[in-house]
């Protein structure tokens, strides 16, 4: 048994934490004062589930609990809290509390679990602050090493691991020693196809990859009143060329498979009256398919190529994430496919649109993921909405799936 | 006679107040406490000179060299000496120090002018920390009132006001008293026509005229990992539209007389895997012809009306300046050519790309300016150059044409 109203009191105070004052959302970017104070949440809960909590190198936040025979594989649960700016309240707290809650409702029952249970809050999930995004599942599946991941830098001139030290969250454990049986993130689906298809649980079989880049172009600064046209070297101009070729020759020429955006931009110097001489943007491209996320890239650097002739202008390219598309562990997917059904909800195998935690430690351990509908298919936005009954929905049937697996 | 090197000195010296530490340029935004700096030492030149000096209730710095009769008209000159971000050391200074470089030449030969001779640095000419550009002198001729001048907010969030007091050039001499009998302001060109043409001096008959909008564009956050194209209300994509629009259909479609350009642009939240909520850019349009002018500005709100059809957005914007086409004082712009001719420097009369205050001047009195080529056309930019011949040949242009004025 789960005590639901509990999980979603829960999800709420974790989500009053970081709260915007003008815009409905929280912002509780990696590191920052409004994550230490989540993270200080999440890690009292697991105290009073008398946990054995851990924090790593990199950060990510760790509790376990007994069991018969603590020698055996664990059993790992998690997810993040760290949040864009202005986000909604469900995007990773989701997954973390969602495992907690399944802590407890073993500790309410009175029962000892077969093997240990650990629940996970990887830092810098996200990636807006710090990249790539699932910085810290990346250094504990072993895919990036921990001085890189410390040494990231912020968008803001930190760097990573000073930001740590600073909220107090600079743990001395050992990064991934913790490698378990298994993996499973519960998860807002953060897309539509769930709603548009009337269902309610997603066994999700994969992560589409993802290539995000950071951009520079160089032009010449200038006067935009006396600069004849044919004279100008415009880096904005260059930049608002890109960014209209990525949707009309990048996503809409694809069959629909790959999306592309800019969701970041600057200008030098960034006044009314100069030609920018620099413009700096990221793109963000994603395909299920790696051959055709391999293609959409050189896409873009022909584009950018052509530009340097017809406009004038220089640029170069900055790999942010690079991550190819990830196969789930398909026991543990037809394991949620199949317990969704005994419990008559209405499923569908899926990829993941969004990257995930899962996808990193899938590198090490058996993983999957279970997705709910997210209402409107909105997520990284304060109206980021799930009902209360498909959030409990979901919870049900990861405490069966962990169940069967404890159970094997 | 003029003491030139003297002149070139004062130059470089107002030219390294503001130095950039990197870039080599400087920066001396309206109102700060560079721009201070270089106020200050206006002002020390001009109570050297003897001057009476005044600052008045917007903060134009005034200094008045007496004569054989100051109840008669004043001849006045001047310009700036804000700049842009990461500016060269001509543009305004140029004109300001030209102008006490002619009180210098009378006082040195101790000849008394005629007539009160005014030298102005008006504030905030550039008009990129406030809006609109030539507020000092739009204030001084009476297109815009006190109070509206005061309260222009900066982009940076201060009042034009309160930075006044701060720096404490908030002057008490009533606006506008000193109605002169002309105003001649001598200016690099800032474009490359001069140079193209191989010739030395403009005589500047006109300016274009200048459209400045603030555009924002509304669309809606949401996850650039999940969200299907045909689902996004992506306002950076729109924002990029426009500006690619406004190269390819308002200047490349013009004949070349219409120039457009965004030179300054934000998203929100401005995240590398969030579709921008929002977009807030800049357009500086510009034409000689009133009537091109407002076709380019039609033709740029009904592609914004088109966009709200096409990509789900909305849009609204606000006009940071808005000038018709100006026609500079016939006899005085022959006058210039004359005397170029008279000097053996090869001139042709011709029209301003970029707005001076030589231009809302005119609303009041007499008005013209002189222009000498600079180097490749580059201004808005710390490589802006003129050769000391060129500023040598535009200074003494200035000199006989304030002596024939004076004569006369
Ligand atoms: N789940 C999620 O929003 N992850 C952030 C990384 C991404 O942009 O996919
Ligand atoms: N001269 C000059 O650069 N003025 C600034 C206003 C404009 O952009 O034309």
């Amino acid at each position: 048994h789960i005590d639901e109203d509990r999980f979603l009191n829960e999800l709420r105070t974790l989500g009053a934490i970081g709260t915007d004052t003008e815009k409905g959302g929280r912002t509780r970017l990696a590191l920052t004062d409004a994550e230490r104070q989540g993270r200080d949440f999440v890690k009292g809960l697991m105290t009073d589930l008398g946990m054995r909590v851990q924090v790593d190198q990199i950060g990510n936040l760790i509790g376990t609990l007994s069991s018969k025979d603590d020698s055996k594989p664990h059993l790992m649960m998690g997810s993040h809290i760290d949040t864009v700016r202005n986000a909604g309240a469900l995007d990773g707290c989701y997954g973390v509390l969602g495992g907690l809650a399944v802590c407890r409702a073993y500790q309410d029952a009175g029962i000892l679990p077969e093997r240990p249970i650990t629940v996970i809050a990887f830092t810098g999930e996200e990636g807006v602050r710090y990249h790539p995004d699932m910085l810290g599942s990346l250094v504990y599946a072993g895919g990036m090493s921990l001085e890189e991941g410390l040494a990231s830098h912020g968008i803001d001139g930190t760097v990573l691991g000073d930001e740590l030290r600073r909220i107090g969250y600079d743990g001395t454990a050992p990064v991934g020693t913790i490698v378990p049986a298994e993996y499973i993130e519960l998860h807002i689906e953060q897309g539509p196809v769930l709603e548009a298809e009337g269902l309610t649980i997603g066994a999700v079989f994969g992560v589409q990859g993802i290539s995000w880049q950071r951009i520079t172009i160089n032009g010449t600064a200038n006067h935009a009143g006396t600069t004849p046209t044919r004279l100008r070297r415009d880096a904005g101009l260059a930049a608002a060329k890109v960014i209209a070729f990525m949707r009309k020759e990048i996503a809409d020429n694809s069959g629909g498979t790959t999306i592309a955006a800019t969701g970041s931009i600057a200008f030098e110097p960034n006044l009314v009256n100069v030609i920018p001489r620099k413009a700096i943007f990221t793109a963000d491209i994603r395909d299920p398919d790696e051959t055709k996320l391999q293609e959409a890239e050189k896409k873009l650097l022909a584009f950018l190529e052509q530009l340097r002739e017809t406009d004038g202008i220089e640029f170069s390219t900055e790999s942010l994430a690079r991550f190819e598309p990830v196969k789930f562990d398909e026991p543990i997917v037809s394991l949620v496919a199949q317990t969704a059904q005994e419990l008559g909800l209405p499923a569908m195998r899926m990829v993941s649109g969004a990257g995930h935690d899962a996808q990193m430690i899938a590198r090490i351990a058996p993983a999957a993921m279970i997705f709910v509908p997210s209402a409107g298919g909105v997520s990284h936005n304060p109206r980021e909405h799930t009902d209360d009954q498909d959030l409990i929905h979901g919870l049900r049937v990861l405490l069966r799936v962990v169940q069967r697996r404890l159970e094997s």
